[in-house]
């Protein structure tokens, strides 16, 4: 029940980036099964998300939750609509890609030497030297890149992030050859102007806002207002993670993605397509959060799901 | 930590109108004994609000936990900067205000038939002739009038509410004599553009920005994005409730009022002043959580407080 009342400036039509499967599950501590893993994803996408990130072929050692990568992928409903990207760590990571068929991929970088050193346990330098050859040699296979910069608002070591290091970093990513920047604020401290001002710096580097991307977390509740910003700057893709499952480690909270229901909500009320069918949607959520054994974070999903309140 | 960045066409200065010791308790199960409540009061001020709707002068049966109203007034600290304004629902509830030295009102009208019906026990018509006389009186004494037009978006009983229907209402109420329009989304239903549209019609009809406030409920994940609209629609008082407590018994949530932490993060990172020392709330907040048994809805508070994750 809300309202279609459009607000100016922004798209007629929204794509959502679902990364529950992936960055979702990868930071929850209860280990989720493949088959209800590629339940969850198929799903997802009867609700009517057309790109999911589903897996990372990051070493097991690292991510235990998404050791069963290829499992996974073998048994995933297949559809010239369906686009499953797939998280590779290094070029150890696109040779299980390219073996498994998989035809989107993403790098994940880091806007700060403190993060690419704990995540990446190189310097960004050097983590920009390992990508390279991962995006070279994926894009001559025809597949389509995406690269993450992540901590690009704040960093738990650094404090903020100036938006010319962002830019940087991010350009950089972009030069290898890829096709889509998801910019992350993966501690969630960002706010609307510092959104509006990283995008506008973006564009003036040269990438413009149609190969742009936005990844909030809801860490301090601001997820939701920033993406309204990055939409009325011109953003058209947005991440977000069904059930607002997952969280990142570093960050002292609970919460974490943006929930793909709260998005829809707004996105609904704003008039804006998203192709998405909430209903459907609320209730994946509801499923995998009793596979969790948590409540959702999302709150629409505790809106909507009476018996869950606390 | 977060970076300032503004965001063009913001006030410098937003008031924030804190409702956590009426609003929010009102609708917390656990009842607060007085001296919680002075030192919940006394805590925010200290924090740097400003103004504190501390309690109502509503009948006792239909509101226990706000019984108290008088011994909680009697203790309060008082001071030139500090307003405390009280809700009163009729002239018994005025004389009560009178008798106590209060000096700022408040009147809580509805949108609606159904929710006037339920909430006030009379039609929309009879429940603005209910409030003439508070209003007349209360201003021939020198007091100052706000009032709160509720289920200004979706009713749970009708669903959407017509803009012009809302604006009718809330055009009666300020007609009456009242300085400021609180336009509540009770239920949190409502998103960014029917904000907008909502803020321009009162506009057209006379009621000035520099009258509104906006009340939102974050049942639906709304609630900040909702203000940042407001606030770009020229919206400069916001309505909070520290830690978020509080949540409308008619929707199917345990979330309730905008978190005022949530909304000073944002403020604080957008570079607009409120004068509010966050740390203090959230410390207060902590407390208060404490006191009601839950850990608090706010994001921020969860964030900022590791020993309550989930």
């Amino acid at each position: 029940m809300t309202m279609r009342t459009p607000l100016p400036g922004l798209p007629e039509r929204v794509s959502i980036y679902e990364v529950g499967p992936r960055d979702g599950l990868q930071n929850e501590k209860t280990i989720v099964p493949p088959s209800d893993k590629a339940e969850f994803v198929t799903r997802l996408a009867d609700a009517g998300l057309r790109t999911i990130e589903t897996t990372s072929f990051v070493h097991p050692k690292w991510v235990p939750q998404l050791a069963d990568a290829e499992e996974l992928l073998d048994v995933l409903p297949r559809s010239p609509e369906l686009r499953y990207p797939v998280l590779v760590p290094n070029e150890r990571g696109l040779d299980r890609a390219l073996a498994n068929g998989v035809t989107e991929v993403a790098v994940f970088g880091s806007a700060t030497e403190s993060f690419a050193r704990r995540n990446l346990n190189r310097s960004v330098d050097e983590s920009i030297g390992m990508f390279a050859p991962v995006v070279e040699r994926a894009r001559a296979q025809g597949l389509w890149v995406r690269a993450y910069v992540s901590m690009a608002f704040g960093d738990p070591w650094e404090g903020d992030v100036p938006i010319e290091q962002v830019v940087s970093v991010a350009s950089r990513l972009m030069e290898l050859g890829c096709s889509q920047l998801s910019i992350g604020d993966t501690i969630g401290v960002g706010t609307a102007g510092h959104v509006t001002a990283l995008i506008e710096a973006m564009t003036a580097a040269g990438i413009g806002v149609d190969r742009l991307a936005v990844h909030f977390h809801d860490t301090y509740g601001q997820a939701l207002a920033n993406t309204l910003a990055a939409l009325r700057a011109g953003v058209t893709v947005v991440d977000a993670s069904a059930g607002g499952i997952g969280g990142c480690p570093y960050a002292e909270s609970a919460t974490g993605n943006l929930a793909t229901e709260d998005l829809v909500w707004m996105l609904n009320g704003l008039g804006v397509d998203t192709g998405v069918d909430l209903g459907k949607l609320v209730e994946t959520s509801r499923w995998m959060a009793g596979r969790l054994g948590r409540p959702s974070p999302s709150r629409v999903v505790q809106a909507l799901s009476p018996e869950t309140e606390q």
